[in-house]
This record gives structure tokens, C-alpha cells and sequence, in this order.
């Protein structure tokens, strides 16, 4: 299903090469001025065409809102933007149906829905549904940032080269201002060089390359999320891993918890003044499924893009047989600086799940 | 919540030293005879106290099924299956409300729940209380295997040793079939000497230690999924989490994918016979949130049981000011070993849900 | 909320004067070809405009498709239906914020939305909404059609005036194909005069006049349904409780049986050949939740439009005072003749559903 | 399903004649003192064999609480309730699967689980499955009671004789007082007699007779509810229908509506000091699906017990012809005495609910 959320529903739709794309968003608080600027901002930094990292194909990703706005302010009815399509259906993937992509839900979604899905440009698999959920986060992120909870992230690593990360037990204001701004969001900027040299170096070898995204959630109070399957590691990761590529999630220490002592990765409670915290945030923000005020740190596992120009064995499922394949197009070589956003914007949604959970939203 | 699923529901219930622990399904088809011998094997594969990893801490865990079943065949009617607490309140715990426990839901729970949640051994937070996942869990296995779908499960590290993998393209049956009845669940058993030589240090240190579990679903047939919210990746993470002490989920080649080139994590189709199936399985039996019919392959990463003997720093709540904290009793030095039928119990119950979105249970 | 369902989830959008309305339909089966005409004409038999019982305000009611088909061809992923609105906000409804119109939603959705809810021709809670669920209820029944299952409603009541009611053993199709294409349904097509007599009388005497719906489900197998919380009376009920001014529901003999002996309302099974039937049909083909084979029967009490144009007594909300208050503008001095495929709609979405429940759709 | 609810969920579980029966209550807040003496009185009040009306099978409905509570006071952890069943699988039944009686579930349950339901007493279909949600309606009522919102229901008819109704713009908290702890409620007593004449005959003359329940409740604030799917009306229906034996439900005028003009149903608006109000409450204290700070109130209709000692045709399924059937063993000749506690409880869960969404609880 595309839909998501309990307290705060969103329903997600559209196919790569259709007439449109886009977003109902049910459940949101009435009231709450939206800025559009800083939506549109958001979306521009998903959208596609920037630089070399990214597929020149032009978007126009610019949202009309139906419904559930008035002045700009919530009117507490389902809020509905769409995207419409200016780049339709075009011969540009005849060939998918008789030969699925390695690594694409060509083959997959074909048994799914018994050929009848929409394979323009990957139909409703596209990375370009991502669309109307960075359009759903940035509002969830608006409303968030009103009862001072804030969320950042940035490329953790692309291939082999790494940014560093966050210090998840002090995450100052101002580097969120810049990561959210930024189109190459990185904590340490001198990493962009040999990020850029490695995804330009595949992309002139017809190849792709996977990486990392690192999240975190700043200002959360204490006490939101529940026991069980209602924890906060749950949630935000049943919404991360709607996001096509993503194919790990790991939080506060994550796999180097496996290998830590209990000793080494408990984190020690102390007072700051009033505030309890811990020293150390291997936990990362989470206990028991349930936040400690301290940060909320994810990171995001994301394979590399599938769409790769070199010649690849396939099969061909219309004449039974096995075949070779050669993607023709413009593809993102690396599709990790465009997914910051995206995983930001899924951590708000979540959020605001968890936070109207507990009527704190 | 304590709830999970959408066709098939779990409600799981209890505390640690409670009266009574347990788990309502709702949904089952009816008419499936369930083997009680088998369930309860699984549970005592999660039951404490079988060796020196485990807590030396008793149970009984032989659970009564109050409703469900008639002659051992389910009547499509909700299944309750209670555990009674024979280790009810006492006061070993006495001082955690004031001193919460570093690395243990303690503080989180606290704020949670206004100071009004169970503490005694972990209340509703408790390990204890993935008996029942394993209760339910077992069932949904048995209904799967009618379907030819089978579940396994290892220890593929404890700290810094490590099991060898799951040949993702290739999972016998006889190896399904010797771990699905082991306590220390292994692919190359000569790990394990290694492993509980870890664990021993450990305990000896008044200290504990994390790892990681590998999982294999066999049998699923392709086309089982959907793109987007209700992905096999989303769907098995979110219960996944759902289980104390589990920090990390990836899929497939997971956090490897990141750094990978797509000529590399593309896994490329052939047929083998009439069967569409890839010849490396980076994937993990998943594209676009949808079963390809390859093995489904995850890894749970479990950090260190947080209870240990060391002296640590935490805070006293009551009396607002810094604390030194000695836990006592008895506590596993590594549950590893023991989350191995509880994480196969969890995809079960996933994958239950999974097959019936498509009909196909 | 405004979306409604499990297995086909539905996701209504708009208000009545913004840019337009629509519904996200989640869930669909993949390879349903659509009657694109079909599902026009029931829309336009809800739309207004069409006679003297109707508003005079002309409603372009074509909606546009932005994903989920291709050549009218359900591609299983959403498929989202936009109609603009044309009608879009005017000044024609500038007092109610101040002056809650009696028997509309203006007050309770003023205290519900803090007043920031779109009030201009009702907002959110307009009954220009249930376009949408024309549209959504138009596609579920072609898709339930093709299993054998027919829906059809009439108007059994308008004031005192009565229709004859279904005869609850045998719905012929003729009925049925006569029914669903009818913009002023009736069994006994000579009510029609006396019903439309009543209604002219009320709109000569700026009144309204509320009236009653009979829907029957024909071709339901028996064995759809579940005990308790997932009944066939608890899913229709809740669907059909989102039409504005349905008051009420009953099922089979509904509330006259709450007069009857056991002996009166019992429906003694016989077999028809190989069926099992009953000879009459008091439970309206729904026992302990779940359908026997027998029609599905109920109906739905409509309350009459509160817009009048008689003076009425209401509260200034800015004053702070009692007042008066008139109503211009044009409004249906009675809703129920285009009621009737709104509450076929909804049947439909909510019969799919329960069909996809038990694997049958 | 036997599972309802969003932000409070119960699990209902359990067969008549099983090991037990009992409820999860998953979502319930923490830190509310609940005073069993009251749930238990309302346990009783559904209770059969009090007098003639009921069943003289005795029933200890003394329910054990497993989890969930300290102290009486609850966790925040799930609750479960069971209640054993003394009165396990006899051969009382014996014939049932082969003639299925009319008008009670035997048929379709049969049908829908393929002939493995439980059917002794009616397994999971029986009245007794009440007592669950009598249990945990009792603990929301308490909740409730908190915030200043009661509900009381009563025997509105039994065949054709009346109680009086509500007064449904002032109903006076002793009222309520009188009709919380009454096993025969009735806002007028001198209506007992001949209601209770006309049960009695009906049991002389080996049949049974339905009626019908109305219930209000009190306190509600203006503001709660939502448009459309998450309207009072339809969230209240979706539980009442869970309750075997409901075949109809009504909302303020409910079906009278349908026979009125606007100028009649319009309820106009007043201040009463500070407080709007309506001088009528035929909106049944809901406008748009959302609460107008009036008393909710709505009637639902009972069947008469399907259960009749009379000679009734039916089916032989396993021999495939006609039949004769003579039910043995001792019914309720009307249930609708006890359904009044059950239809409270059911409200007081589906308010519970409606006042979480709007954060209010």
C-alpha cells in the first residue's frame, strides 16, 4: 500500500509517466501557517538536475494544492498537492516488460500485478514518488519546528569516501540551518571534493554507486514513542524503508552495537541542571522504543542506483529465454545526495505520528 | 502500542512479574492444525537458563491456550494463549524507580508512563515479554510451512566472532531443518566454542555483550509485497523493532549495498528451467518492497543486554542528583543466542500478514 | 478522518469552493478494466441540477484520472481522481462564521478546527464530498460486478410518501439494471408524482424534507463477514455514516424487529436445490456478521437538508448574542433522490473490502 | 475481527464454552485508579440469571486482570482481563452443526470457517462474548467519568411496550446515577410490569422478543468527532453492531428525521449564559459527525433471541435436506434487559476513542 501514518495519514500516488503525482495528507492540526517558500525549498532539493550527480532530466516539481489550505494556514481537511507530469509516456522503456531491470522492480512488480502495472519510467516504483513525500515532510517538518523539534541530515557516505558524523550528544542549531539548505549536505564540506570525484568517476564508467544518509532529530522531548511496535525505531523505520534503495536502517549505534560491551555502549544518565541526559548517545535517543530528549540519530543504508548504462544479462520473459540488456537514458549515478531530503522528510511524518500519539501535537 | 498487523493481528499482553504474560492472534484461517510440541520447542529455545549465556532465572513458559482452538485446529476464532508469571513482584528491583537503569527503558518508561508503569524486571519492557511474539510467531510458522514457506534463523556474531553467512542463493532444507531445533543456533558450529568463550569473559567481567542474526525466509513465492508503505522490508522492520534490544535491520547486502557500484550490487536474472531467479542475491529476495522468489535475507543487530554487574553512573530521580548504580540478580551476559527463534517468530508473523494482502494464506 | 478502510483504502480530498475535490483509491486490484461511462453516469446521476428536487447550481462533475489506470486498465498502484471546481469561493457564505447555520456542521466544525476550516459552501464537510465517493463506490462496483455481485438503491421514503420495499427473497436483475441507471429511483414508479408533489411544496415553503434509502446487495456468497468487530452491519454502517445527513441504518427488518417474537423474525432455512436459503429474509442476508447467501439488505435514514430559506433562530458567535439568521443562495429542498447512488457507493467500497477480507476479491 | 479501535484498541477473545474468555485493552493511560467494586457491578448487571427475562445459567463472570494494572491502577501497559468459563464443551449442542438453527450464526459461521468454528453455546458468536466488553467499557466509562462524561442507556421498548425517552436537551445526573446500577432500566418504572408480563409470556409460549436500547451520554465537549469516516456517528456504529443481536442504530431523531421537514429537525442555537446550546436536540448532540456540546444520544435495535424452544424448519446439512429443529436447553427469552450495559460499554469504548483522537483523554 502507499499509505502511511495512523494519527496523521498519508496517501501517496501517481506513476512516473502518468498525468500526475502526489499526496493526500489527512489528520494535520488546523491552524498552522505553512511557509510555501520553504516547502518549494525542500522539493528543489530533491528535484533532479542540479549537477553531475543527478540525472539532467528536467522536473518542474511544482505543487498545486487542492484542498486543506486556506491563506496558507491548515483548514484541518485533508491537505491534497499534485505534481503534474510534464515528461509522459514515451517509447524512452519499451523494452522493460520483455527484459526487467537487474536490480529494478521490473520483474517483481510485473508478477505483482500480472503485467498491468504502468512501466513508464518505473510507474508508481519510480524514485520519483519520493516527490509528494519530501511535499508531506516538509509540512510535517513545519508543524514540528513549532514545538521545537527539528530535523537534519547529510550524505554520511557515498561508496568508500565518508562525511564525518553527527556528535549525537550536541548537534548545534546553526549546522541544521546549513544541512537544511543544502543541495550536498555534508558535515564536513571538504568531503564534497572526493564524493564528487568517485560519482563522476562511475558515471563516466556507466556505473552507480550506493552510500549513506545520516539522520537526526533534535529537540524531541522525553517520553514520545511506546513500548513494542509502536516504538520509535519501528516507525520511523516502516516509513524509511518505503523509500525506494533504502535497504538498511541502523540507530544510535546500530550494527557497532553488535560488537560493543554492555559496558562500553550503555549510555550514562547524569543532570544537566534540571535535564536529565547521558553522556554518550550510543542509544540513539531511544529506550524502550520510547525517546530520552536526547537526539534521535538514524542512518539510512542506500544501494546504488540500478539504472546503470553498462550491458547487463537479463532475461526475456516474453520469449522465455535469457538475454542481454543495455539501459539507454539519463540516470542519477548516484542518487545520495537527492535522498537527504527524502529521509528527512520521512522522519517528519513519522515524528508527527509518534508526537499526536501522545497529544503533543 | 503492543499491537501489530493488519490481516493478521497480534495483541500481546503482560509484565514481567505480573500475573500472567500472553498474546491474542486474530485473523488465522481456520481449520489449520496446529503441532503443540513444535510450539512449545520454540519456546524453549527462547526459555531462559539452558546455559551459561543465559539467565539462570526459571520459567515455565508452557503456555494455555484459553481460546482459538479445538482439538488442535484452529476455529478462525481469535487464539489466546496465556503464560503464567511463577516469579511474581518481589523486591529485587526496588531501586530502579529512583536510579533508572543506563541503557534499559527505566528513564524512558518513566516519563512515559507518569511513574505509573510496572518496574519490577522491566514490567512490560521485559525480554520476557517475547514469549508471546515466539508463541504467535510459531503458529504463523506452521501455517507457512503448509505453503511451503520456511523461516531460519542464526547467531551470525557475537561481538567480534562471527558465523559465516547464509549462501544467499542456495539454503538447504537440512540446514533449515538443524537450526530451526537448536538452542545455539549455527551455519559452521565450529563458531561456537569461539562465541561462548566471549560470552564467558564477559560474564566473568560483570559485563555483557551485543551481536547480530541473521534470517533466511524460503519458499515465498514471488509477487508477495507491495511498493512503497507496505514493502516486505517496511512490514518485516517494523515488528522487528518491536523486540528488545534490536538496533540495526538491513536487507540483502544491506549497509555493504552503500558502498557498492551498481555493476556490483545488481543481481542479474536467468533462467533456470522455467524459473526466473538471480545469480547473486544482493537484493535479498526483495526489489521494489516485492518478493523476487529468492530467499528473503535479513540481519538484526542486538546491542549488549544493558543489565550488567559493573558499577555505573546514572541519576537519582527522587532525589534529583547524580548516582552510582550496582544492578544485581541474575541477567543474561549475551541474549543472542535466545533472540534467534524470537526474531524468526517476528518474520513469521510478517510474512502471515505478507501472504494474506496477496491472497495467498 | 476522511479515509475509510483496510484492504482498499480510500482517501477523500476537498472542499466545496476550493480548487477541487477528488479520492485516492488504495489497494485496487491490478487488471480491472473500466467502464469509464459507467462510472460518469453514476456521478451524474448524484450531480445536481437535474430537476426541481435538486439545487439549480450546476456542477461540472468530469473527473480527471491522474494515476492507477492505463488504458482504462487499473495498474494496481492508486489510482486518484481530481474534479475541479469551477464554483470555487465566493462571498455568497460570508456570515456564517458568525452565525452557525442550524443543523449544519458550521458550529461544531468551528470548535473542532479552532475556526481555521474552509466554512465557504460548507468546506470539508459539504455534500459536493460525496462526488468522490460516487466516483470510488463506481469502480468498486465494476470490480464486484465481474464476481456476480450487483448493488442497487432506491428511494423508499420521501416525508410520508413510500416507495414499496424490496421484496427481500428475489431482486430481479431487471430491477436492478433499471435502479442503477434511474436519477429518481423507485420500485413503484407511481410514487414518483406524490414524492415530487411533496418536494415542491416544501421549496415553495423555503423548506426541506429529509426521506429514507433501501440498498440491496445481490450475489454476496455466503461466508463474507466476520464476528463481532468486522460484521457486515459494522463496515457498511461505518462507510455509510460519512454521507452528511444519514441519521440512521438498519438491516433487515432492522428496527420492526425489535417488535417481533423469535418465532416472527427467525428466517427458516430450505434448500433451493443445492442452496441453502431462508423463505423470508428478516436478517437481510447478515447473521452473526457474515452474509448467507440471501441479499444484503438495509437502509439508511436521511435527515432534510438544513439549509432553508425560512428566518431561523441561531447565536452570533462574534457578538456573542442570539440572531437571526436567513439563508440565500439556492440549496436541494431535498437531497434524498441523489442520496441514492452515494449510499450504493459506499455499499460498494465497503462489500469489496469484506470480499478482499475472505480472498474473494 | 474481534479487534476495534485506533488510539484504544481492545482484542476480544474466547468461545462460550472454551477455557476462557476475555479482552486486551491496548492504549489505555497510565495512571488511572480503577475501581473494580464498579466494573464488576456493571459485569453483573450483564450477568444472566438474575430473573426471568435471563437465562438461569449461572455464570461467574468474575474476571481476573493479568496485566496491565498496579495497585488498581493502570500501567499504560496493555490490560487483560479473562474470565474463565466454568461451563466448558458439552453435548447440550450436539445436533447444531448438522441443522443449523435460525436466525443465529451456526449457518454462516459454518460457511465462513469452512466447518472448524467452535459451535458449542455459539463459540466465538455467542452473547457471552459480551461480558469482554462490558469489562472494557467499564474501565473507559471510569476514564471518562474523570473528564465529566457519563453515559447511561435503557430498556427503550421491549416488543411493543415503550419506556419513555430521554429528555435529550437535559438529562439529570441522578438519572444516571439510577439507571448505572439497575438491571432493569427504565427512565419510567411503572413501565416494568407490563414489559416484564410480556417477556413471560413469550417464554410460556416457548418464544422470545426483541426491543430496543437507548443510550446517551453526557459531558461530551463540543468539538470531538471528525468529518466524514471518523464521524461519532460511524465510529459508535462500528462497535454497536458488534454486538450480536444489533440490527439497527438511530442518532438523535434518527429514522423520525427522515419523515421531518428542516424547519422541524433544524435544532436552533441559543446561549444559555456562555454555553451555545440547542433548544432541540434532534442532531442527537452531533452535527457533521462532530459533537455539539449536547447530549449524544442513540437508540439501537435488538432481534428477538434467534434461541426458541418452538419447532422451527431448517436445514440438514450433513444428510442435504430439510429439516426439523427443536432447541433444548434454557434461553434468555429477552436479552435486551442485559444489552443495556453492553450498549453503554460498547460507547463508552467508542467515546473513548473519539475523545483520544482530539487529544482530549
Amino acid at each position: 500500500m502507499s499509505s502511511w501514518g495512523d494519527s496523521l495519514k498519508i496517501s501517496v500516488f501517481g506513476e512516473s509517466h502518468g498525468k500526475g503525482i502526489g499526496v493526500v495528507i489527512d489528520g494535520l492540526p488546523a491552524g498552522v501557517r505553512l511557509d510555501m517558500e520553504g516547502i518549494y525549498l525542500q522539493m528543489s532539493r530533491r528535484a533532479p538536475g542540479k549537477d553531475k550527480t543527478a540525472t539532467p532530466r528536467l522536473e518542474k516539481d511544482i505543487p498545486q494544492v487542492l484542498s486543506g489550505l486556506l491563506d496558507n494556514t491548515t483548514t484541518g481537511a485533508p491537505l491534497c498537492a499534485v505534481i503534474e507530469n510534464t515528461n509522459t509516456r514515451s517509447g524512452d522503456y519499451g523494452n522493460i516488460m520483455s527484459c526487467p531491470r537487474p536490480g529494478h522492480a521490473d520483474y517483481t512488480g510485473n508478477i505483482r500485478y500480472g503485467g498491468f502495472n504502468d512501466i513508464s519510467g518505473g510507474g508508481h516504483f519510480s524514485g520519483r514518488l519520493t516527490a509528494p513525500i519530501v511535499f508531506a515532510g516538509s509540512v510535517c517538518r513545519q508543524i514540528l519546528a513549532e514545538k521545537g523539534i527539528r530535523i537534519a541530515a547529510h550524505i554520511a557516505s557515498i561508496g568508500n569516501v565518508n562525511d564525518i558524523r553527527f556528535d549525537p550528544v550536541d548537534i548545534p542549531s546553526e549546522l541544521i540551518d546549513r544541512l537544511n539548505v543544502s543541495t550536498f549536505a555534508l558535515i564536513d564540506q571538504s568531503a564534497e571534493e572526493k564524493m564528487r570525484a568517485e560519482v563522476e568517476q562511475c558515471r563516466m564508467n556507466l556505473d552507480s554507486i550506493g552510500g549513506t544518509v545520516e539522520c537526526a532529530v533534535t529537540g524531541l522531548p522525553a517520553g514520545v514513542g511506546s513500548p513494542m511496535f509502536y516504538g520509535i525505531e519501528g516507525v520511523i523505520s516502516s516509513i524509511v524503508f518505503g523509500i525506494p534503495a533504502v535497504k538498511g536502517i541502523e540507530f544510535g549505534a546500530g550494527f557497532d552495537a553488535a560488537k560493543m560491551k554492555g559496558s562500553q555502549d550503555n549510555d550514562e544518565f547524569y543532570y544537566d541542571g534540571d535535564t536529565v541526559r547521558t553522556r554518550t548517545n550510543n542509544h540513539g535517543g531511544i529506550l524502550g522504543g520510547i525517546s530520552s530528549g536526547m537526539p534521535v540519530i538514524f542512518r539510512a543504508a542506500l544501494k546504488p542506483t540500478p539504472s546503470i548504462g553498462k550491458q547487463q544479462n537479463t532475461v526475456d520473459l516474453v520469449k522465455h529465454q535469457d538475454a542481454k540488456l543495455e539501459i539507454h537514458g539519463r540516470h542519477d549515478p548516484c542518487i545520495v545526495p537527492r535522498a537527504v531530503p527524502v529521509i528527512e522528510s520521512a522522519a517528519a511524518v513519522a515524528v508527527a505520528n509518534l508526537m499526536m500519539q501522545v497529544n503533543k501535537l
